[in-house]
């Protein structure tokens, strides 16, 4: 299998990376010294200029990924519209957390000093782009948008299955930066394995994001860890999806079940970080058929570079060949016209309790089209494979719209033991197509991501590259601007909110 | 040097460790499940009932630590503040961040699911204890406070220097927690290294706290970092607090900035964490004389064990003898009737340049009662300082109480120089004493910490023991109820938050 990966842009010298966090570490104090309104604007900014841009952005995709202009036209509006999302937050201001708790010299635990908290940026980040989000998850998406709505300077390592989309982004993101006025070195596009690695070691780099496997981002991760001084490194890794249907859900709407998981696991050739990989059904239920009819209708697609495809196709590979797994649909591929391998829908079935058996070959990630069948006898053994899973960023549950008593304990236990393992429990419904919104946890623990306390989606996303910082008994005249007691800008603030109620009070007493 | 360590606790075997590893295990879900007020009446609990047993506690701990009885009480009630104060933000229930985004037809990226975001505990927290607060940093601290509010059970391992306190504290948690209901599990003391060093390897641990040298942190953060599933660590490790002091300053009030600098590093014989380390004043001030006489005078005082002792002798031997440095004040040991060294304050003098020049040397932590004087002539000399300063809690500034305007632009340069290196900036006061309050900053960049957005000190210390978790469409009698529609908690909540001003409502347009 050739790789046709299009690396036509040349690799990022070891001279022109120290140039460039040179840059970053200058922009730094400056880009953070603007103003959330001032940095709002300059993503609008951006957000314009792509929009201006967008019609020989997404002709440059289509040709690098495959993938269909309307898919691509909708991710780079979702892109424009993450941007002005993070702008609206800035405008808030409630990301700065604000905390004033004001000098008290009858405080219970002796006199205490005006201490004023908000929140800074981190200082330059490395984003390593994804390869199955050409827009939303690349050169101007999710991490970008929030590192620089922190405050942060971004050093983006760009994918090397989109080469050209992404130093055409880059360019546009670049001449929106410059023309907004925002500093010299806010923002760099580099290219290469070597330069990623050596950036990520650097000490001009405060945080790093990442969005791809399993391996390449736990290899990163170490980076990160052993450095002189570690750095928080937010990987969005893999994640299996597993996605249960109860019997109260097929008696209800078995075919909008069958139809939806097929589109599901096999939009965009099943690689989105959220197709559901698994689906526990009622054994011998007729759901399963269906399905298999359904997939082998499915249109060859093509996959994102010959090295994924080939990585997919070793993993079904081993998949299919465990012990006690059926093949219902066998996948072809085909190489078109690209280069890329086409590949049809790959659908498995197996039991439950084989999942559990052999958690290791078949609760993993298949990134591609492929599902498996899971048939479950008791709803005890949907709880084993749950519990067996790894950490995923998403559980999927289809049930009755209306849950009887009897399912409601059940469905209670069952989703107990999801949350454990996900950042988002879905009902009725799918986990590919992940809404942009404040509510959104993109997430979950490892190895969904490496930090499981934060999202790469949705506005919170912006948390990751923020830190504290406290002014104790500051001269008002070296306050910031967020934290000053006349509040110029504005900002939400919580002030003076320890010992208001009567339980904490008792301590005074 | 014989080491007076009392470990007279016997180390947890590997069996008793995995039984009480199973419990903290199960009793997981119990814990969660309690509503936030249930956690908070058992924290007031756990509090009212380590008052009641104060006089035995702090008796002991005079015992093993040397500390005064006053210290040793103030902490304690100390202890007991912060248990009330984080029962207080359970009732508040803002820290569950519920942020709720009702389904949306119209949304701009397309029909919008029902998305309910809240926080959950992250599972079982590991707490390494710490030498130096035998109760507010140790057994019942402020990492198992904050742990056992966000839900977490806690198996905490003992500091070898106060076991029998640490083991007396235990009872009266364990028996307030048996009393007050709590389930079996919540809470559970280990000794020994091994056991420490296995629990952090353990599966059934989802994150840890830690308080103590850079070498164990960094040691114990590696191991958490290696683990097949990485888990946070919360290291607050070592730091050098340096403190400024202008010219100014040193005309309005040099007797007292020199008798607040004395009493500051020695205080507790110079082991605090914000211990100001470093004091930088300008060249040919008298004030280097007045601290020295006041140094001189302060008696000897016992440091906590003999291997912190031998540890802190090791480092001022090798900062005093580094190329520019003179002993002003040379500190005595002896030992006294407990066996563990007193000493009395070591004052060294150089210059800000050779601060700069031999930083791996001088510019890190001494754990004891002991301060360089650094002589700068430019204002530059001190930025050069600050840069040079790896992470550390605080940054110290002593100014004039009204900066004239000139001193402003320099200060701001300063300031700004400072909030990259710190968690905590303190104007015209002294780093050492902690107030425990909602604004509270106790953290900052590596080696200060190893977690760069999180405090462990105050009330959002809390979310270090949380991740969120997103419910997208699920039926009403699904939800948990801290995002139930009708909120029967009465949770303060953000709903529907995103596209309410005009700059991101653009994009529907």
């Amino acid at each position: 299998m050739t790789d046709t990966t299009h690396s036509i842009e040349p690799d990022t010298t070891d001279a022109q990376l120290d140039r460039l966090l040179d840059a970053a570490a200058a922009a730094a104090p400056l880009w953070e010294d603007r103003t959330p309104h001032d940095r709002a604007a300059v993503l609008v900014a951006i957000a314009d200029a792509l929009e201006a841009h967008a019609d020989g952005l997404v002709a440059e995709a289509i040709i690098e990924t495959g993938l269909p202009q309307a898919r691509l036209s909708g991710e780079l509006n979702r892109t424009c519209v993450q941007l002005r999302m993070f702008a609206e937050e800035l405008i808030d201001g409630t990301f700065l957390d604000v905390i004033i708790d004001r000098a008290d010299p009858d405080f219970v635990l002796g006199a205490r000093p005006d201490l004023r908290r908000y929140q800074i940026p981190v200082g330059p980040v490395l984003v390593f782009a994804a390869s199955n989000f050409p827009f939303a998850f690349s050169v101007a998406g999710t991490d970008t948008a929030s590192a620089l709505a922190a405050g942060c300077p971004v050093v983006l390592k760009a994918h090397p299955g989109h080469p050209r989309t992404s130093a055409a982004t880059a360019d546009v993101v670049a001449g929106a930066l410059s023309a907004a006025g925002a500093p010299d070195g806010t923002f760099a596009l580099i290219s290469g394995f070597r330069a990623g690695t050596r950036a990520l070691e650097d000490p001009r780099i405060a945080a790093a994001a990442f969005t791809g496997s399993v391996a390449g981002g736990r290899a990163l991760f170490d980076i990160a860890a052993a450095r002189p001084n570690p750095i928080p490194f937010f990987g969005e890794l893999g994640s299996v999806n597993p996605a249960v249907v109860t019997a109260g859900a097929l008696d209800e709407r078995a075919e909008a079940i069958a139809s939806g998981f097929v589109g599901s696991f096999t939009l965009g050739a099943g690689q989105f970080c959220t197709k559901p990989g698994i689906l526990l059904v009622p054994a011998g239920s007729p759901i399963t058929d269906q399905i298999t009819t359904l997939a082998q209708q499915v249109p060859a697609a093509r996959m994102l570079t010959a090295k994924i495809a080939e990585g997919y196709h070793n993993r079904i590979e081993e998949a299919a060949a465990a012990p006690g797994v059926e093949v219902l649909v066998k996948g072809t591929a085909s190489t078109g016209e690209s280069g890329v391998p086409e590949v049809t829908p790959t659908l498995l079935r197996t039991t439950a309790e084989q999942l559990v058996a052999q958690a290791d070959t078949l609760l993993e990630e298949s990134f591609g089209p492929a599902a498996i069948i899971a048939e479950y006898g008791t709803e005890d053994e949907v709880n084993r494979v749950l519990n067996g899973v790894d950490g995923t960023l998403t559980v999927t549950v289809h049930t009755r719209t209306e849950p009887t008593p009897d399912e409601r304990e059940q469905l209670r236990s069952l989703t107990r033991i999801a949350a454990t393992r996900a950042g988002r429990l879905v009902f009725n419904g799918w986990p590919t197509g992940v809404a942009v919104t404040p509510a959104q946890h993109h997430g979950g623990p490892y190895p969904a991501t490496t930090a499981v306390s934060h999202t790469s989606v949705g506005t919170t996303a912006i948390r990751r590259f923020l830190r504290p910082v406290t002014y104790q008994d500051a001269p008002e005249v070296l306050l910031p601007a967020p934290i000053q007691e006349r509040n110029p800008l504005a900002i939400p603030r919580t002030v003076n909110s320890a010992g208001q109620s009567s339980t904490w009070g008792r301590a005074q007493s």
